[in-house]
């Protein structure tokens, strides 16, 4: 502590105190983000888990049966490691609002863990539809995706919160290709696309390429040309090829079942290298956070020795002087511009004005931190509009995921508007609704 | 701790855990929130202050030197409650983002109040003109403002946030009341207002407005009751007309010295007024958060009761059932539909259907704590934006601060659009220019 030796606080010890605060929320984030790398390895599992069970239940429990158990054991493996990091979290560091958030949902990824064994025993009787199936998975890996989402929206750190975003929307991005390989499965398994399956690749298709977008946007370039180096396969050329196969098939039975083989393997090369980027990511990530520690840790020790000096003058010194300026809220211009106005009439000079220099700087960091994270929590605003809205469509008009997807589009294009307007005027509606019911 | 005898965490410990997060971070409002008071009476010495010194340099030195000892001694006396509520602050709990932000704001204040000897000096020696002086005091008035802005803008809870917002805006409208009784009085003593002074007095007045509208937003129905029922006094009125006076009247010495004391008497009761209300909304704020400590902390216990009582079925019991539903990213709608469609297909049941339930209302009450907190910020936003548009246009285009409100003011009239959006260009355009020149 930097205290004036009168015990009374001085600005210097609020300065510390401050850059302490960003310190200890980087070492929570680093806590946060090292749930990203085994979530990851752990939904991969679930992917392949789904993806099996999927082609054994299109192929009507003939196929597959022995490779069920194999991939459940790789899922529970998964979830041992995951389990772990969970275990490991300290849950009363205080993480507050971000905390509240990512608790939540791990709290919701333990419960779904829970009913995994019956849902495996549903569709080792043929008990489940493919699309029941499907859709259980899903919910799991949507909760972890969750879980990784709110660790990105709590993060206070603007490059961290970039990263983060990038990462969430590239896990995202992965899970619809894997959605993408079990419809596409089921549908080249029973030999042919009814409208429906269709629809829900094409939508599959979309969606993921609107992430993969928004990754390249918040991903710095090596990133996004590892990402790129990593899916040069030849396969992906041949996904095209079988997608455009798939969208204009119709539903009676136009391909053998070694075309679902074939779809499968593919699709699950690509996803594979995908897994290998965001590996490549999360280590990337733990790197990044790492850096940033070492560099806050060392702008504090840089800022208590210049403190210290401020406070205990050499005898001769004149005392302290501040410096009186406006200081309107986090306006660094008009602030600095009055700086220069009132140090010409004399009030400022030496030691006052460079601890004032230190206020300014760090009034400064701080202002450009909020506008760089509001950027970067636009994007993930975004995502949570569209995808309640969505789910408001779905719910009052019976759509489903696609259907209201295409909705919202098509009232965009209509509209000449972007699609989070759209879905922002759709919640506003509802809530108008909401209040003129008194619900 | 909550666990499921394999010592693994389970999603009741998780959900526990989101709710001691809440409750850590509501205590840690509670400690910013005891700042509120003591900041309230510290500014309010400052404007006495401010006020007494504006005369005295406003009458050349001949009149109220008795009273400037007496008004100082009371700000020190205020200084000290205040620097006691800094040094009784945990500076180590961690208050991350919201900390950073209120320990910047404390810091600036606490090297400003270093200053405030010099600058009695130079009134006492008529060094100062009655606008440095009130600019002076303005500064350390504004940096004690800003704390209060820095905790409404941390608070995570949406109804701390809201009461926060109107209690800043109520200061900051207190504050531009006072700002008014020294400019008036200084043009009232010197005998009549030139164009500038009238022109500041306009802003003065209009921007108090602004404030008390926004606090009337904010604040519950009592307070705005309470509000109205201290400033139902005689001296509004008389100020009314004394405004009218002012901004109709020209430099050329119109008025007695009288005139100013009666200026200064009338406002100093109207602004009294208000810091009795002031003292009335800290008061409150305080009681609002025990109570909501308390309710929390009864929600804790009862959903411990409720979470325990899961964990431990009876013996008979059915094993606990996890029900699958896609739960995409803050969508209740979509969630609770899809749980309707699966639980009918007989994977929701008895237990796990119950914790469920936990898990649904936790998400919804933190979607919908989300979307209060947004209405709220975008208040503090707004203000921020609007504060350092005008501090661009001061600083480039070498304005006072009322020309440049003013010429916001215009932009928007022309334009047709809110003042915050024009903020905001100006902000973005100044953005843009300062990336073209590479800086």
């Amino acid at each position: 502590m930097v205290h004036d030796g009168t015990g009374k606080r001085t600005a210097g010890d609020f300065l510390l105190a401050a850059r302490r605060c960003e310190l200890h929320g980087l070492e929570q984030l680093g806590v946060v983000a090292s749930l990203v790398g085994p979530i990851g390895g752990f939904i991969h599992a679930l992917q392949k888990e789904r993806g099996v069970s999927n082609l054994f239940l299109g192929a009507g429990g003939t196929r597959f049966v022995e490779l069920l158990p194999v991939r459940a054991a790789e899922s529970d493996a998964a979830a041992v490691t995951a389990q772990r990091v969970f275990d490991a979290l300290d849950l009363d560091s205080g993480l507050q609002a971000g905390g509240m958030r990512v608790y939540s949902r791990i709290a919701f990824v333990l419960h779904a863990l829970d009913g995994l064994p019956e849902l495996r025993e549903r569709v080792r009787t043929l008990a489940a539809t493919p699309a029941e199936a499907t859709a259980a998975f899903s919910a799991l890996v949507g909760g972890l995706l969750a879980v990784v989402f709110e660790a990105a929206d709590a993060a206070a750190d603007p490059v961290v919160s970039r990263a983060l975003v990038a990462i969430f929307n590239f896990m995202q991005g992965k899970e619809l290709a894997g959605q993408e390989r079990a419809t596409g499965a089921a549908g080249f398994a029973m030999g042919g696309f009814d409208p429906a399956r269709r629809q829900r690749l094409l939508h599959l298709i979309e969606a993921q390429e609107r992430c993969f977008q928004i990754f390249s946007e918040f991903a710095g370039t090596a990133w996004v040309s590892y990402w790129r180096e990593r899916l040069s396969i030849p396969e992906v050329a041949e996904i095209e090829r079988m997608r455009r196969i798939a969208c204009t098939s119709c539903e009676s039975a136009q391909f053998g079942p070694e075309m679902g083989d074939l779809w499968f393997e593919r699709s699950s090369r690509r996803i594979d290298a995908m897994r290998e980027v965001e590996s490549f990511l999360a280590t990337e990530l733990r790197a990044m956070l790492d850096a940033k520690l070492r560099e806050v840790h060392a702008d504090l020790e840089e800022h208590r020795t210049r403190i210290d000096a401020f406070d205990t003058p050499a005898a001769g010194d004149s005392p302290q002087v501040a410096v009186y300026f406006s200081d309107p809220v986090g306006d660094e211009a008009d602030a600095s511009g009055r700086v220069e106005v009132l140090a010409t009439g004399g009030l400022s000079r030496g030691l006052g004005r460079s601890i004032l220099d230190l206020v300014h700087a760090q009034s400064r960091r701080l202002q450009a931190i909020g506008d760089e994270l509001k950027a970067a929590r636009a994007a993930l605003e975004e995502r949570k509009a569209i995808e309640r809205a969505k789910g408001l469509l779905m719910q009052h008009r019976g759509l489903s995921e696609d259907e209201a997807y295409r909705m919202l589009r098509q009232m965009a294009m209509a509209q000449g508007r972007r699609m989070v307007e759209v879905a922002e005027s759709t919640l506003a509606l509802a809530d108008f609704l909401k209040q003129e019911r008194g619900v």
